[in-house]
Formats: C-alpha cells, structure tokens, sequence
C-alpha cells in the first residue's frame, strides 16, 4: 500500500503547477516544481538570494506543500535542499523553464536548487475533496476512509 | 495597491477547493474552504477531535495555506479559529456541502469551524507561474514583478 501511494505520489506530481516552499525556517514562498522521478528529486529555479537559494547552500532542511485540487494531489513533503549544477540547469531549463520564462538561463539572477525528500504524508484524492472529510472522520470513528488513498511515505 | 489586492484576494478564493490548515500547532491538513465574505470570514466542516476542531476550542491561532493554480491564487493566511454554530452549520450546508457530502449533517462526526483571517501573504497571478519567478528576482534586482500581484493583506 504504501509503495502504491509513493507510485500515485510521483504520478501526480508530475501535473502539479505549483506548492509553497519553506526553506530557512522562513514564510513559505509559491514556486514551480519539476519533477525528476529517476534521481527522486524535484527540482525548483529560483533567484540568488532567495530562502530557497540560501538554504541550498548549507544543504538545509526544507518542506513542499501541495494543495492541488486539478491533480488531486495534497501533500506535506520534508527533506533537503542542495545546490544545483549548471549542467542540470541547461537540462532543466531545456525541458521545462524555457517554456515559461521570460528571461534566459544565463540571467545572473537564476540559481537551480534541488531537492530531495525523505518522507511525506500523501492524500490523493479519486474525484472529489469529499475524502479529505472521510479521513478527518476516519480519525474520529476508526473506520476506512472511501475515495482515495492517504498515508505516510518514505523515500 | 493593498485594498485592490484583498478583492483579487476574496474574488479568488471563491474559486479554491482546497487548501492545508495548520491548526493547534499540528501539521498541515487539507480542508475545503467555505468562504463567507460577508462575515470576513472562512468556514470549514471537519470531525470531532480533529485538530481544527480542538483548536477552535480555545480560539487558537491557525493558518490556512492555498497553492491553486487553476484559481490563481497562492497564499499564506493567518488567523484564529472559531466553534461555529448549528445555525450556521445549516447554512453552510445548504450552500455547500450538501453536494459532496454522502453523510447527513446530523452526523455525530460533522464539526463546523470559523477561521478569522487577521492577515495573509498573497501572491495573484495573472495567467503563468512566471509571476513567482518575477517576484523571487524582483527582490534580488530591485525591479518590479509583472504578470501579478503580490504583496501582504490585512482583514
């Protein structure tokens, strides 16, 4: 079960737009996540500077929140941030930023940092935020939430 | 500026379906929004025992975090929490959540909470995640982010 919900967890990410990042022990910042399912990774392009840029450089703890109805995808995602080399930025940048970015890579401002989770708890809804009610309730009348999957997952 | 933003703010929550609420110091869960923009206010139907519903208690502090690409909107909403009344939990039940409910609202289970924003952290986009690179740079270069609005709220 708990290997499904990881399955369902990268499937679903891959659709999500955006989450709140909280780096640094700082306010959580909106950013867009890419999705790097063979190194177990999601990597996010952001400017020097930044929380997300300054906890990358001390290899700092950090979470990803997801709330994205569309994917059917709530999660509250831990683990670390790192730097990212100038090679997967070209890669990245390539498969996904170009798309979306004004500015060219080789802006002074962009600096790549990845990170990698290590735990997670997963709510992956069927259609409906209805089960988000069926698992508080579950809590409460220790039955089985119906209409989607909900657990913890570690990486 | 900031009074264009608190209507961008409610016009757009009207649209979210859901977001993670971190109450009672516990970790983030996701709850659907009810928003009720005559009273300021936003409601949430959850379990007995749940940590919203301990929370609203004892008038606890709460923050109800959105990241809803399809809605535009991503923000970080402070407030406190409220015991709702029967009264209001027909209301909210008729309008709402009538519909994606399989339980009666006479469910021993159903516990209606108000939350109270005092203040948020929103960030509007106008129709791209550019807009949160625009702002991660705008602080590093001291330019101005377009695409968006972004700044603090207060209710």
């Amino acid at each position: 079960m708990a290997s499904d919900l990881k399955e369902t967890f990268w499937n679903r990410m891959d659709k999500v737009t955006a989450g709140l990042l909280s780096a640094d022990s700082e306010r959580p910042i909106p950013m867009a996540p890419q999705v790097d399912r063979e190194n177990k990774a999601i990597w996010f392009i952001t400017a020097k500077g930044s929380a997300a840029d300054r906890a990358s450089q001390s290899g700092g703890e950090a979470r990803f929140d997801v709330a994205d109805t569309k994917a059917g995808l709530y999660a509250v995602i831990e683990g670390k941030l790192d730097h990212g080399s100038d090679e997967k930025l070209d890669e990245i940048w390539n498969a996904f930023a170009g798309a979306w970015f004004e500015d060219g890579k080789d802006d002074e401002a962009v600096e790549l940092v990845k990170f990698t989770p290590h735990s997670a708890e997963v709510w992956a809804t069927e259609n409906s935020v209805a089960f988000l009610w069926e698992v508080a309730k579950a809590n409460f009348t220790k039955q089985t939430a119906e209409g989607g999957e909900h657990g913890r997952v570690a990486f």
